[in-house]
């Protein structure tokens, strides 16, 4: 049988799962390819680890030299994560003529057009499965198997934990702050979250989906980015008595004009909706095609094992593809696609407010609205305290530049004492 | 640009739609596969239903041998269904050293193996995303995203006419009948259902899916079956009551003893299985894998266009290795996997019955139950007419043939005067 062998740089979460699943099921995997998948060599920078993986500690260095100057390793998995030193690991490897299977998310967003041309001119595969959604299957589905479809609108669900977070809350009725440090305590999320929770990690894998889906390089700049710091255990009760769930979402669609709109942020999503029943740390992506209509992905979005599945399914991939003497076909996206001005982004809005429980004050709400051309589709309103009413109320379709309009005139009211929270409402 | 040729045999619902979707998607699709493809011929028993798909007469007619025995035709679609004279139509095009795309569910269950060696002996492609689920990616992840898995489960909704009568009569208590009725008018169901809801359509559906994620030959007899056809109003609404939903499912699992159980029959689902909330046409497939862990496909699982997005996504495939003299390396299972005797099959069950309401009745079924070792998990009691009443319990898990022994211990009872209903619990 022949042979092809791989080098893991990385033994973290996803390293280790990886090397797990390459040992548990090395019997099936080879017999599925149809050769022999060796681990050659591992490099990480705390070896001590290698331990806790059952990994014999002979594969394992510190050294990355020893997987990328290796002219018999055929493949690298690069799962350290982050910029430096997986972006020169990862182009000293595919300039070296290995294939690459990668689950940086960061990177890819960030480089991704230089690694692809990079795997392009040393004629060697690139793969990331593992970089979107954990384990679920979803790049190649996504590229290959909807290759037929004009991509019309992706909305998913990427982040586990602010989907972890924001099931809690609604669960349980807690607010933001408590929930974030519980699962702070208990492993969920970093300590410094920032990445979750201020949505970056969200917009790195919005980024490398919404390439594929619509054929476009696409810069992190043209992803509006919102983060569910805000969102209060109030929002998320009005949004369940009209029929809604909140979560983070990650939004590309092709507008009218054909212009691509792209965001990450907090939205409702009607109950009836396949991603608002999506719980905990799990992620989905759903994709709306002008022939398959609507399909969804669902599954684990992290976790040593899940994202391992993912990575171990592309390393099968790039062996396939050496004892073939091929690589896989990616044909660059030649111009970069038009996108929307923010101004224009169309959604529905939904605003909760302060304001002062006095005769006319709905009035001059609504007049501000009328002016901007914001029309409204539903409105509960709630005493509280001290003289004030709490409102809650959503728009019909409306612009980006409409809403802004109309919080600038709240802010001349006298009625208007506080707008606690602007949300999007989204997959309707 | 390279020029791949395909010919389409079939002009239904799928052929017409995968004909729309390429020539709708031309410029795109081929943008992405870097060559032109072009459909060369078309042949139907019935060329008048050119027009209703805007093909263009010249293009059709009702000569099969003008795909078949066309040397420039490199890839055939096969989109007529059934076995004959699909079957002989498939073996001509592999025989003849072109690749063939097809939606057959019937002639793949019922012929996959000689299909596959011939194909093999060919040295061509013989794909079928088409088959199963309509437009859901899920051969092509199943086969080859989640390649480093060892599968342990499939669960799925495969037939979208069923599940459109069952979540009709779940939303308006209506009784299969009726509702079959409705669906027959609507053009949801066809005058002669048997193939939909006595289950065959999904037990072919199963067979392929389970074959690929078991590495296995599947055999129809390995498969049980039972349709909707028994399934009532009430047991529906009781089902609601103790939270579940009732769906057909195809189940296909590895048990404890490492043995294959498959089945398709109606099921209790409970309401937090992502299956459960699969409403109307929709399908959908949950896999658990032993390092993605759990993870769902959703989608139309038939229609024109979502059935040719399936379609067209193979041919792409196709042509993209044809331009690169390959074709997809599909390792033929060695043996077939030992499966688990019907009888051993595990599974909680759940049973509706009219009981004469009188002092120890439950008494004496509970000790038949008792006698042949089951043991019951909840029960709902309600009072009906005539001095009877309705009972409906479920079971903790337990086995067919525990099962079979009490329905033949309550045909002993006298105080049973009719076992309704007896439906299978799964997704828990």
């Amino acid at each position: 049988m022949k042979k092809v062998s791989v080098g893991i740089l990385g033994l973290g979460t996803v390293g280790g799962g990886t090397f797990e699943v390459l040992r548990q099921n090395k019997e099936l995997i080879e017999k599925r390819l149809g050769a022999h998948l060796e681990i050659k060599a591992i490099a990480t920078r705390t070896p001590s680890r290698a331990a806790s993986w059952n990994c014999p500690s002979e594969l394992v260095s510190n050294n990355p030299d020893l997987v990328l100057n290796d002219p018999e390793i055929d493949i690298v998995a690069e799962l350290i994560g982050g910029i430096e030193p997986a972006r020169d690991f990862v182009l000293r490897a595919l300039r070296s003529g290995k294939s690459v299977v990668t689950a940086n998310k960061e990177l890819l967003a960030k480089h991704g057009p230089l690694l692809r041309q990079v795997a392009d001119e040393n004629s060697v595969d690139l793969l990331f499965e593992g970089a979107v959604g954990g384990g679920i299957p979803l790049i190649k589905p996504l590229r290959e198997s909807l290759a037929g479809n004009r991509i019309e609108e992706v909305l998913a669900i990427l982040n586990g934990t602010t989907n972890f977070i924001l099931s809690k809350m609604t669960r349980e009725g807690a607010d933001y702050h408590a929930v974030l440090a519980e699962a702070q305590a208990l492993g969920y999320a970093e300590a410094e979250p920032s990445s979750d929770v201020d949505g970056f990690d969200t917009q790195y894998k919005l980024a490398i989906v919404a390439g594929i889906a619509f054929d476009t390089p696409v810069d992190l700049d043209d992803i509006f980015r919102e983060g569910i710091t805000k969102v209060s255990a109030r929002d998320i009760e009005y949004a369940a008595e009209l029929g809604y769930a909140i979560k983070l979402v990650a939004l590309a669609r092709r507008a009218e004009s054909s212009a691509l709109e792209m965001r990450v942020h907090p939205a409702l999503l009607p109950h009836s909706h396949p991603l608002a029943s999506v719980g905990d740390a799990f992620n989905a992506i759903w994709v709306r095609g002008d022939a398959v209509g609507e399909t969804m992905f669902y599954g684990r979005g992290a976790g040593a094992h899940p994202t391992g599945s993912a990575v171990v399914g592309d390393l099968i991939e790039a062996a396939r593809n050496r004892l073939r003497g091929i690589r896989n076909i990616d044909h660059a996206p030649e111009h970069k696609a038009v996108m929307l001005p923010f101004d224009e982004a169309q959604t529905r809005f939904c605003v909760r407010m302060q304001v002062k429980d006095r005769p006319g004050a709905i009035a001059q709400i609504a007049g501000v609205l009328g002016d901007s051309g914001v029309s409204i589709e539903s409105i509960v309103q709630k005493k509280t305290e001290h003289g004030e009413a709490e409102i809650f109320w959503m728009t019909h379709d409306t612009t980006q530049s409409a809403m802004d309009q109309s919080l600038k005139g709240f802010a001349q009211l006298e009625v208007v004492r506080e707008v606690s929270s602007v949300l999007r409402v989204e997959g309707e």
